[in-house]
């Protein structure tokens, strides 16, 4: 029997949005059938935040919705919040929708004596009452053994797969470019379902500002006449800009840019239209996106994955099908 | 045989400052004879905290200092990092050194589905690797109760009547006048120790902005010419200015202002100030002040309260001196 | 939908109540239309406690009733095998209902090296698998945040204010009297219910047998014919006779005493009768009292408070209108 | 290097008592050279404990001894409140020395929704505060089992066969019996050590007041004069005056009886005394004894075997010598 | 309203099988009405095992079983990663089954450093993710205080019973003969449900190899005709051969060997077999057995206990008939 | 002041060696100037292990080796029984230092219902005792945040790159090869040590057995003489092989093979050596090796590099220069 379009039961149910991105909830609450309820947040005269659920939520199966977008230590703590309130009034499940999870990026130790802050929010998340955790394109597979609670890490790569299938990009012509080997394994899965090959391109940072592409890109792209540069998160959007360059100077003529999250902080999305050959930049909701008239940015909503997700879950389906998997590297006996 | 002054061993010991209030973190140094170590903090381009420990904590006995003041949520991020890393990099032990604990006002619920933010926050910062709390001046003597590790509340309470007593008021035209009966308590402790008087006023809400004191405290500051207003914080100090009037119209003639926590935020100082009545605003250092040449602050250091209970602590004596102690009120068989 | 007066499910819910007062146990079960399950509790021959529950648990809403009444140890370690027992026999939900929670008044540290014996306890309750609790007046609000475990403070104000209300008596003439600063703030809240004003006396301990009551009270009282002493809990009385003497001796000619939890010890309830101005106790059966024929001592029953707050909690209704808020005393921005 | 005698460093150690056993307390304090600390332990007025640790415990190895003897639950209630001061109040390391361990006994389920409340206890101990248990005979050896931080059951075996050894009783005229099969195996090691042969009642119970011995045990003991009969703990000594009765019917003569814990509760002393051929009741200060001068009763002092323990403790030599190993009873391959 | 032999709903529930003993779960799915799900068990190239649960468990409640049998690390292993799974998949309720607990042997420490590896295994279960455990005959009954989750200990005493009561011994002839001191209570009760006596061997441990019996035993059997040896599991058989010769050398003529878990290593059973005077031996499968059509081995299965446990506590009703009870030993005062 | 070969005070510190790795074992303590300890394991005759260690660690420093080598289950079951025995005995820190961490390789999920088993394992070591970690060359860096104890990642890379320095292969000639994208970045950090450039292969698997490689793998290799293959791990070498094979129809001419955990299974290692272009095959001794005589297989010693963090972590060093940090691949604003 399929759940699909099948409306939650409201009085079992509730869903509350933080203030990081309101417009992604209301989509899930429509495609859900059920009321988005009101969540209060002001601050104390001493910047204190102050959060109020609108609605009771004992015994309840309750999902919120907070994406780690800029400010993200004000949307994180009000997250904790919200989480602390429903289990302090006595929830039956806690579910944590986040969109973007930012700090999925600071999944490792590159330094002496820093933090791998993706573990410690994944902890932090926990003590704050939260039971379940769903959110998409982790920055690493590996984020997803972070947490001590089921998590589903669901994946946009559908999204893009079914609209750049339309466009009917060769094999031949086209390839698919990932900026890092740290993440190349997730661009060889979204070309695989094009069909496409992948060149790999090896960063190297000079200094904050300035990185350099190895030599070996040039040796991979070479013949190809348009390339797909696929990343999971672009913020300032400067080595994109830097990488399409290089490809330009070795003879490609046309670039699309992809990437799930879409932050473009401090002029990104003009840097980015500021090449002509960057044709087009397709990004998804997980951060609110506000599209000018004439711009080049493409945003696929990932509402339905979301609220898909949820529905399996609340009804007990798999979520197989939505789910995020890194690619198998052991080989069984 | 006594320990102040003595420094505390360089080899066993990092003392670290978040970017709240580094004088005091300097202070605090300098009084301790040792180091205060390099933190570096900055943001990735999509707004994630990166802090990095400039010495290592291997081992060592770590003191990692940040009042919580505005913008807060990124100083409760940045303590929430800094303590994970000295766990995860294996320090013996991590005093959290909180001088300003702005959560703490959040103690209970006074509505329904709100979150009791001082017990969260308590229970993160031991998450994230704390295993001792040192703080300042709590909004209720109960806080104490939330922490499930070693906590040590200490008062500025010494300071205040130190500077007081040099003035030598008089019981009979001088009053202690507590802004509210919920921490009447606290104003009590100060008033006693100067010989003083306490009058208590009932502040009802009317809106967000606006308070009204009930009746009954003008029976009891009739009489005297001279009131000190005691309280923990002040943030935008508009009902301590309203009180101030409602003494003044009850034919008092001078006013005192003591809190240990001076947020002063969005003019608060000005308006203060503004009033010719208040002679004096007296605070401390736990929250980090700027002080004009010709202004009515007075701030006191609590550098030598905090140094001394960590030289205490190092050293195992008992820092019962220093210690915010809650008035008995149960009596006993 | 309203629940009001809807009989608990019998196969769903299983209801034990401890040795301390199971006359409220009865009434709470007679109030739910369910039965009051058999607890058999003995004693080995070494003293040690042996409790068995009478009805199995597994898989059901348990909910156990016990007030720390004298023998306080016993009817906690009593409590604590209760909640064991429904833990490790598979119940799905134990709620502690614990009508007097005396340790509630040992809620902070007011000398060195003693315990913060509620937080201690409500660990405990935790550790032995209470899932929820359920309380009435708590000595302060903040004890609710020692709790890591929902926990429902439930009020027993209503009771008290219409009571009081029948009574019409005037704001010109009558005055709510709080023995404590520590507690006025829930006085003035039973104040506001009846249009009274509040006098707040501040107790100062002399000995472990006498407290003094400092001056400003009589200012706050004068002119009022009647008081209404309003506290939290009575033990011995001693300090709420003494409190009435100073009231007379300001010219008030009769007293009310009302508090939520008659522990009554050592003559206390002869102490306050012996007094002629006191013209009415008016306490809860949270401790289970035994009135005589001629008592001044008025018993309202908390059945009604608990059955809907757990009727409300079955049917995962709001308790928003039994639940004890604190005072806001925190401005909004 | 041996550390026998050896003082403890008074500067880093804190010797507490409850108020069960001060006598083994001070025993114990003279044997390790430190002082006892003084505990202040009195009774707010609604029955509430009310503990105070006498001297500061931050970062020292804190020593906190207490019998669990009637009234139980008081004394585990006080020795719990006892670990808590020392936790909050930052104690390296909390140690506590249990004596008597009443609760070991229930350590199985044997009847449906009972608690097993030494795994129950072993837990809130953990919750209170300690960091290390040590104990004396368990009542099996499984219950070390139960505690999730390291523990020392220790054995009072060596006190006993000393003592016995001195008797010189062959062991063709003198049997070891024990009265119930649940505890044979101590027996067992205690027989084993004075050369005895070990006989084995098996103990049913017909209803609270009675048991009955089954028929082997008289086949076992024919021919013997002599018994000597060996328990854990005695507290009414109905069912030993009985099993000692059946040995004499089966033609024995004299009988010893030797327990580790005398709690010799209603009469038991005087109800073993009464039958002339107990020739004397052997035990342990682990209970304290207050012996009458003409009594049967001959009580060995714990004290250096406790002293000893925690000396090695504190110095880090291997306890094995004072510990109360199970038999094994698996086979290696 | 009774449940036996109710089926369980299909949609509610998911039964899985490790790979120890597949046969019993097969049975107990049969006996339940439902489905065994499928798992599919392999190794990484690198000895790393790979399982894979074959059915969707979100929000159901999960049933997985493994016996401890050899090899015994790897099926452990294998548990804890199902466990893992089912966990991290957000199962409602995760109940391990686990008919042959070798463990349960490591009940205590009897010799320094070593691991009291029942209570080891106890915590690594939970931390993969039990709610809840079933087992059969433990081998001491205080194993089941080692559990912090519920747990269920059934017994095989009843089929046993029903199988020798159809022999009709007479007490007069045949008596139960109890190996070991430390499981001789366990035998009792299984000699009380066929009316019969129980003598108790004390077993020594020479070396890895060899036990001594003590004489006492001579005493205790002499003049039957019959034994039945009563053991919790056999392994490689050589102490009940020896045991058996033990009582023919004292006159018996017949010996019957009954034990729950039929471990059988290393040539055990054709050991036993080849005594002739043992006339069969009586077992269950919760060790999978193989019987060869001449053998004397009597297996009886345990698969409508586990489906009766299994069934009542997903029904919610009391198992205690199916429940393996210690004996009570402590009196009642 | 450099602590370079300062022996580690035996007084105070333990190591203790499981059955999987002895040789490094003994090389540590060597290195180390201290024992290693004895460890008995031996099997009970039901296949359960038994293990004793044959020093006490009461207070003590605990050091456990063990690599996760076949057979994998036996060797981690092993190796969380010493961390219990460790912890149940009191030490007072648990260093669990594991060569070669198997299942690193289990660190996301690549397919549904299986289980994360590096973080399961991470969180059984914890609930077992360990307190901090040391291993070697995990699978990825993400792995390091699956631990919420202090763990350190050491790496092998400077073995190998004193190793290749000495052969001074030139950037024209040479390329380092990485077999999958997964793990390119740290085949990254290994060429650049050399100064050499890096070709990704991007392998997919066909069926259980076989793997394919993409074609750009070709363009990147195409011109070199020489490849240097760097894996973490080899364990049947089939991919390797086929990858060799790959690189030699493009053209190149001699290959070097390098792993960090040699684990050689089912004739690998005859297999590589049986390709004459493969070279040499560098590996270490995280997994023991046996060389014959004409092997081409190269064993480097990790000892040295574990004996320094174990010193730098004794002594409370920093251990940056042996840490295993991954790439920075987030840039800062």
């Amino acid at each position: 029997m399929s759940v699909q379009g099948q409306p939650l039961p409201q009085s079992d149910v509730r869903l509350f949005s933080g203030q990081s991105n309101p417009a992604l909830a209301a989509s899930l609450a429509e495609n859900l059938g059920i009321r988005l309820e009101v969540t209060h947040v002001s601050r104390f005269s001493n910047d204190n935040l102050f959060v109020q659920l609108g609605a009771s939520v004992r015994g309840r199966a309750v999902y919120i919705v907070q994406s780690l977008i800029p400010p993200v230590s004000d949307h994180l703590v009000e997250l904790l919040m919200m989480l602390d309130i429903a289990k302090s009034a006595a929830a039956r499940e806690i579910h944590a929708v986040i969109p973007y999870f930012s700090y999925a990026r600071s999944d490792k130790k590159d330094a002496p004596r820093i933090s791998i802050t993706a573990r410690l929010v994944a902890d932090l998340l926990k003590t704050a009452g939260a039971t379940h955790i769903m959110t998409m394109t982790l920055h690493s597979p590996q984020v997803h053994g972070f947490f001590s609670i089921p998590a589903d890490p669901l994946t946009a790569r559908g999204l893009f797969s079914d609209y750049f299938r339309a466009r009917r990009y060769s094999a031949a012509d086209t390839v698919v470019v990932s900026p890092d080997m740290g993440s190349a394994k997730s661009s060889v899965r979204f070309a695989d379902m094009l069909g496409l090959g992948v060149a790999t391109a090896n960063k190297t940072r000079i200094d904050d500002r300035r990185v350099q592409y190895s030599g070996l890109i040039g040796r991979q792209v070479s013949g190809f006449r348009r390339a797909i540069i696929h990343d999971d998160e672009i913020a300032t959007g400067g080595t994109i800009v830097e990488l399409a360059r290089l490809l330009l100077d070795h003879g490609l003529e046309e670039v699309s840019v992809v990437c799930t999250h879409g932050v473009f902080l401090r002029g990104a999305l003009e840097r980015l239209e500021a090449v002509p050959e960057i044709k087009e930049i397709v990004t998804t909701d997980t951060v609110p996106q506000n599209v000018r008239p004439d711009s080049k940015l493409v945003v696929l909503s990932t509402a339905p994955i979301f609220a898909g997700a949820i529905r399996q879950n609340y009804f007990r389906r798999s979520i197989g099908e939505l789910f995020d998997f890194g690619d198998r590297d052991q080989p069984e006996e």
